[in-house]
């Protein structure tokens, strides 16, 4: 097997793992399961992922990687700190919305106890990225000359909060569509946490 | 067996399934975990609950019980819709923050799929409290002849998105305490949604 075709093969089980956690549950999902909507055979699952943790653990550090590559990465070149934390938003949004991505991006939420050592790696990825939004908010608020009625960490917290949240109600079809969505929170985080 | 003993003895294992599902997961927790935990026989607990999707429906259908009671119930007798939107928010974090109940109103986020009458009573109920958010949002907007940068629809997500998210991140020795948390999220939503 050349390395691109074993780099698609996990790709697609995760893909397809993804999809059958979310439709029945994680812990209804047995690794027979993840190998049967594949048409692989167990042996050629258990080449790849040694357990069903392994395939959690590895979905969760794929979502981040996307997080990592679509919000964090793609915002680091603007100069204005105002325009990154505005752009920011936008892209994590477009994360949470992306048909293609969602049903990895989801799996960040799912609330299965991992092994310590994988859920302290999904842990420390977690809090680089709240970091990672702390510091940029303080630095918008430094430039704006705030008066820090609200600290930064409450506000990473906030935008978390409402960003992350978009799964639980959001419809394509819904009137609230993601351009109003994006411009909306993006209003009520610049008014509300940058006073 | 009197009608007192038989409201607490459900109580009680609503109490107890949330524990346990939290801790391993809904879908990897039996009824028979769930009568071992109580000391109880199958039997016993078959008498309370029919299936685990029956206490699941409970356990979310109390929370919303729980919500309705100290959130909604608590506010509506405040005259001004400013105090009103104040009050929900704070009364709506200790919930999530309750010690005591956070087990149950945890499981409103759980995401195993109920049988669709208990989905739908479940779903009609949280949308009735995103409505009352909505409506009290659109009336404070209007007292305060806001200039509706931000619709009252996308506010009350927002709200309940930054409210709902805390039972993630919060930990009760950390540097964010409650008070604080309450006074910075009624900040950032005051001056942020209400523009």
């Amino acid at each position: 097997m050349t390395r691109e075709t074993a780099i698609d093969s996990r790709q697609e089980i995760l893909r397809t793992a993804a999809r059958l956690f979310q439709q029945q549950g994680y812990d209804a999902t047995s690794m027979n399961d993840v190998a049967a909507a594949l048409k692989l055979s167990k042996g050629g699952l258990y080449h790849h992922f040694q357990s069903k943790d392994e395939i959690l653990f590895n979905l969760m550090d794929h979502a981040l990687d996307i997080t990592q590559a679509r919000v964090i990465d793609a915002v680091r070149g603007v100069a204005d700190p105002g325009e990154r934390l505005r752009m920011l938003i936008r892209r994590h949004i477009e994360v949470v919305l992306s048909v293609r991505d969602r049903e990895i991006t989801v799996m960040l939420h799912e609330n299965h106890p991992l092994p310590p050592t994988m859920r302290r790696r999904i842990n420390a990825r977690k809090k680089e990225y709240v970091h990672f939004m702390e510091n940029l908010i303080a630095e918008v608020q430094r430039s704006r000359q705030s008066k820090g009625v609200v600290s930064p960490r409450a506000a990473a917290f906030a935008l978390l909060g409402m960003i992350n949240w978009i799964y639980q109600w959001y419809k394509p079809e819904g009137t609230l569509r993601e351009e109003q969505l994006a411009r909306e929170y993006t209003e009520i985080f610049f008014a509300g946490a940058l006073q």
